[in-house]
């Protein structure tokens, strides 16, 4: 198998010079190179080797607590060590204080080294922001900083049987007794719900504080801490999946666990959007951390692999045949171009001065950076034919554990709607969007810019968009796609794969944008 | 999950109301129907319960012998004793012929049913109409027979480590000896290399019975009996794969094996396209199995999963949802349309008219039908969402099983280059294409198929078609899927289900068709 290599120069460049990092004050592109060459060293050397091993092993369940593959409690060790684990939060509350671009970059190096590592790991920044939005000063001293030092790990347990992306079906209840808040109920699909990693567990808590029928203005947002409520939080299940088998995921039963509401009462849907729009992103740089490493193994394959002649009668490899290249071209500029994206949204989240702008982009980078780590991982396999079809070649594990992003944190369908309805209904988030295709690309996708203005006239005009959303969310991320690759030209040659980028970007500007009129 | 259910009404209407099966002497749509039904029962009682038990358990090898995992030892006795696997053979041959549609119709449902089990048994058909092709007469009495009973199961070992889509650089050697021929090489992704079914394996072997450096005209075709080869031939390895867990994938180490040739000397190459080309659209029809199968159980879940409300206020289901129904028409749609398309590829190629022209449609269908069903499966497990990505539900075996279609027979790449080279610059074969699509049309697809005519010509032209390949193949399969559905949609009315078929005919008809210009 290729080893793991960090796309740490592809990122710099990605942030510093397509997405404009420098309108982050705090953004220095030499220290985030830095900070990220030494995570990335981490990645290559400790957490990489360890992937397949969790592939094969699988987290387990032993005696009702969750058992991580061996050689995980060692890595999350000296991830701990090495302050990672703060590498969102504030120096006052014992963190790194990276900013977010480099904090996110390390992200997708995680990601792409182990991502059910990254999956239990990285819950910890969306509940640091949670508290930090909406905890009090004493939620915050008190946890903040055991999140920051690795001695908990977060989870989000929002999921129920038969309350998937339809949350007014919650039915976990949370009762106010004179010892305090007490949850009680039973929650799927948690992510980290337990493992052997760190000390204790920071769960954050969906459940209904209000009446049966209080739809979601009766959910509050609660957090429990396992050293309080050990005894009454018990993992009854962790499933069987596809992929991401070293990332434990659990059904938890809280039977009268012990709990701190966040926030107000019945503002729990709010809390948890903060939570989940960290989580969003980070999803989406997951998609961009498949898509590089199925491009970088499908590449070091192809170039490696002999088959037929060229025209000139040497032996050719097959790289050199014309279906192979495309299929490698497409990988890198998916990847690429995902990841500038992402890049982009995170800059706009991060300066802060266009709120609609960054919500707008934020779904778009969630589906297409999500397709793109499937459809490159796909790719890849194709290119690696029946070598690909084993598990030895790591692409197969790609592809499995890919095929998660599109499904979870809001399903891909979920993210398009929001894009064609809420986004494209309140505030400026389509017109500054609009400005950001004409900054990006100037008059270079003026075409598809006009058929998409057009196509959103149409939607905004039907009282439901919803058999538009598809649609509509593909065209929007199709046309941000080729704006940020027109963005990529301009400034390839500050990048040291500058010929590869132009032979890219020169590639796509000859296939066929995505129109307005449904695709099949 | 949604237990196997065969689509035996749909299978038959698109026989006989679209593909015209009723042009092919010999068929019966009465007596297909009851063989097909026939056949449904005991794969949906006896073979599709083994399908997940068979992935969990997978084939293993002990001692050096391939152990089939629980229960597809009796199950394999029973499709014996049911005169299955002598299906394709003429009752002169001691088989049951059956007409090659309602064979292909049967293999459909058991890929359905059991797609690892299918490809362990379904090597059979090729390798009795190779013997019939270019066997001796005395090769046909003596094996012919043996793999109608089911004493034989054959294989087809023609792959080799750095031979993969490239045969030149087979190196397996046959040598004559006053004894016979002798096989001695390593052959690499043989499926079926050996299993505890059957008593016998017939494997056919294509080496090098010329020079080293002789290319593919030194190769021939042999046959080895495992009974007289036993201590020659070697398991050395079976494969860990991302899916068909219960097929055994082995490598076969031959030393002085006892061979037999097949036909003339150095004409191995065109013996094993007799034998690949049956398997070619065998494998499509593992496509369509695929999607089907993706469809039923993603449309049961979602008619049943409580989801949001409908406008009226009351209890919505998944279904009702747009971007599911979406997800859910597309499924269905692929799932029709492939099969029609395989099934007209098969009339023809029973009619034997036009030669040119099965033989241009087949690869058509081979990257049509295998996408189709990896597209579908992913589909499903998108709808399903959380509960796709857990193994319990079985699309995640669907979407794992259906992916190596698109790889093994002659992977897409290849198929698609010969659609742009070999079927477009000989023979009547896209003339009569041309024809096809006029006669299923009409003038329903008039402007794709005046787009196609002048991308032809245009691929037509050029000396190396290659970098037209993949766009030249997929606008000629989207063209004929599309026409495929206008007449689907003219004989609806014959089928139970016409309502929903007019509903996905216009469906399809509102959709943006391929395209000469590359997609990205």
């Amino acid at each position: 198998m290729k080893e793991f290599s960090a796309p740490v120069d592809d990122i710099v460049f990605s942030l510093t010079h397509v997405a404009g990092a420098d309108r982050l004050a705090g953004f220095d592109a030499a220290t985030s190179q830095e900070v990220l060459s030494h995570f990335a060293s981490f990645a290559e050397g400790v957490l990489a080797p360890l992937n397949a091993v969790g592939d094969r092993q699988g987290a387990r369940l032993v005696n009702g607590r969750v058992v991580m593959p061996d050689g995980f409690r060692e890595a999350y060790d000296q991830l701990v060590t090495g302050g990672w684990q703060g590498r969102c939060v504030p120096e006052g509350f014992e963190g790194m204080g990276l900013d977010p671009l480099t904090a996110a970059a390390v992200s997708e190096v995680f990601s792409g080294a182990n991502h059910a590592l990254q999956m239990v790991c990285n819950l910890v920044p969306g509940a640091v922001s949670t508290l930090r939005s909406h905890g009090s000063a004493d939620q915050q001293a008190r946890f903040i900083p055991a999140l920051a030092r690795g001695e908990m790990l977060a989870t989000m347990c929002l999921t129920e049987a038969g309350a998937g992306s339809d949350l007014s079906r919650i039915r976990t209840r949370a009762r106010k007794t004179d010892a305090g808040w007490q949850i009680t109920g039973d929650k799927i699909f948690i992510s980290g719900g337990d493992q052997d990693l760190s000390a204790a567990i920071f769960h954050l808590v969906l459940a209904r504080s209000g009446a049966p029928d209080s739809g979601t203005r009766g959910l509050s947002l609660f957090l429990c801490d396992s050293r309080a409520a050990r005894a009454t939080i018990s993992v009854t299940r962790i499933e069987e999946k596809l992929g991401l088998h070293a990332s434990p995921t659990c059904q938890l039963a809280f039977d009268a666990a012990p709990a701190e509401l966040i926030g107000e009462e019945g503002a729990g849907l709010a809390a948890m959007f903060t939570m989940m729009n960290h989580a969003r992103l980070d999803v989406a740089l997951q998609g961009v951390a498949h898509a590089a490493r199925a491009a970088d193994i499908a590449r070091s394959y192809a170039a490696a692999r002999r088959q037929g002649r060229r025209a000139d009668g040497s032996e050719a490899v097959l790289a050199d045949h014309a279906d192979v290249a495309r299929m490698l071209d497409t990988q890198d500029t998916l990847a690429i171009g995902a990841r500038a994206m992402c890049h982009i949204a995170l800059v706009e989240l991060a300066v802060g001065e266009r709120p609609d702008l960054a919500d707008f982009l934020t779904p778009l980078c969630k589906i297409f950076a999500t397709q793109a780590g499937s459809r490159s991982a796909d790719l890849g396999l194709q290119v690696l034919g029946g070598y690909g079809y084993l598990e030895e070649y790591g692409l197969s594990q790609v592809w499995r554990d890919a095929r998660i992003t599109a499904i979870y944190e809001g399903a891909n369908g979920i993210q398009a709607l929001t894009t064609a309805s809420r986004n494209l209904r309140r505030g400026q988030g389509a017109a500054h969007f609009l400005d950001l295709i004409a900054q990006l690309a100037g008059e270079g996708c003026a075409a598809q810019r006009d058929a998409w203005r057009a196509f959103m006239a149409q939607v905004q005009a039907v009282d439901d968009p919803s058999p538009f959303a598809h649609d509509f969310a593909q065209m929007t991320a199709d046309l941000f796609f080729r704006a940020v690759w027109v963005k990529i030209a301009q400034v390839a040659d500050r990048s040291l794969d500058g010929a590869k980028l132009h032979h890219l970007a020169q590639r796509l500007a000859t296939t066929q944008p995505r129109g307005a009129m449904p695709e099949f």
